[in-house]
């Protein structure tokens, strides 16, 4: 009973998120119903990152078990094929076997998010539904200080949806970097793991810090706060993409 | 009577391009619709490009007469509000008013377009409809020694549509990169203008040098056929983005 690991990009304009819930279409059901598709098999496939609605991925990754054993190749193929045929916005970027000992969401070492703002008056033609546009001037320098106060281990309650099903608020921020190119600002985000709608919120937060209505200190203080009330407005989920999963160890920069 | 040179970026693919056709939706009819909802004039406006249907631009330079003298940031806001109430794909990013002897298809000294090729064999999922998919490996150094045999000033009726209106098929190409960056393939086009499809004209016959199915000197023949058949085929025009238009003396890098 082989396993095997892919890797997916998806735009997830469409989808009600990553995880199969009933009555909506998710990212997860559209890649279970290409492998009945292609197989027959009712696989279920676990992912590294369960992203929420509108959130996209440039490098998830999932895994599931098929009984029989097909070549890697063949698998990515036909996948691409049934949800091309499907009309789904989902891509299998890569497919290997490995060792079922692997698990995508609970053997990853770190997830790999990254956050783009644009930052003008016009509304967004090409980047619509790929970005958070953000009319006010907005300080990078300023938010990528604002975050460097977020990182290491803290109760990030105050970044921490309610409807988040961790058993602890308590995470390691390990990067939280903010970066103006033109009029996009990109922030990369990087931890074992996230909380349910924890970049978002931060994201949200720092932009306070960028338009200036927030200093350094306050963001320091709303983490202290360790209250969701004390949290900026949550920022879109049109702008943040999985961009990324590794396996290694935990200071391994080789993500899938 | 105030002249307005605006930019635009629009998203191409719902379009039959940039120019008014009859009976069918055009990126020029769209901001014409705007004008009108917006102060009740009937006004005609002029693109530096006429790109076609499924051609994106960054930044396309147009211009039109009002009678009344609104102001710019007026301009801007308005035709912004208007096309977002119409579902339209288009965005205003500038607006000025400029003197009546700027004429944005006239005056323009330089046009340079962009074209991104995503090189791997999985489908695209959050860049369909924004470059074009080429699952054979290609040598962007190839294509690149293969470009440079285009530069300067010929006739390039190999790369030109049978439907291009230009009265001379000789123009001269300033320039014509292709950069990889991961797996993307980037091509920049400039000249002071382009024959009908010969950016995409272009990019069909690097590729052919990329797979290794041509040679650099193949390439330089096809030049030299000035024959239409001798071109490689058409690339599609997803991959394709007029991303600035320059206005002052020809070596001036200065885009709109």
């Amino acid at each position: 009973m082989p396993r095997y690991r892919i890797a997916i990009e998806y735009d997830g304009t469409p989808y009600a998120g990553w995880q199969r819930q009933a009555g909506q279409h998710s990212v997860q059901a559209a890649i279970e119903q290409a492998i009945h598709a292609f197989c027959g098999e009712t696989a279920t496939i676990r992912g590294a990152g369960r992203t929420d609605a509108g959130v996209h991925a440039i490098a998830q990754v999932a895994h599931f078990d098929l009984v029989r054993d097909w070549p890697e190749a063949r698998v990515m193929g036909a996948l691409n094929a049934h949800l091309a045929q499907a009309g789904e916005r989902v891509a299998i970027t890569a497919a290997r076997i490995v060792p079922d000992t692997f698990d995508a969401r609970f053997s990853a070492t770190a997830r790999h998010y990254l956050y783009r703002i644009v930052n003008r008056r016009a509304p967004l033609a090409l980047e619509r539904h790929r970005a958070w546009l953000v009319p006010q001037a907005l300080d990078a320098d300023a938010m990528h200080d604002a975050a460097q106060t977020l990182l290491g281990r803290h109760d990030f309650t105050t970044f921490r949806s309610v409807h988040c099903q961790a058993k602890s608020p308590v995470k390691t921020l390990d990067r939280l970097d903010v970066q103006r190119a033109g009029e996009v600002i990109e922030i990369h985000a990087s931890a074992r793991s996230f909380l349910h709608n924890q970049v978002r919120s931060m994201v949200g937060t720092l932009r306070k810090a960028g338009d200036g209505s927030w200093s350094v200190a306050d963001v320091k203080a709303a983490l202290a706060a360790a209250d969701r009330a004390a949290c900026g407005p949550v920022a879109p989920p049109d702008g943040l993409y999985l961009v990324g999963v590794a396996y290694g160890a935990p200071d391994n920069p080789s993500s899938s």
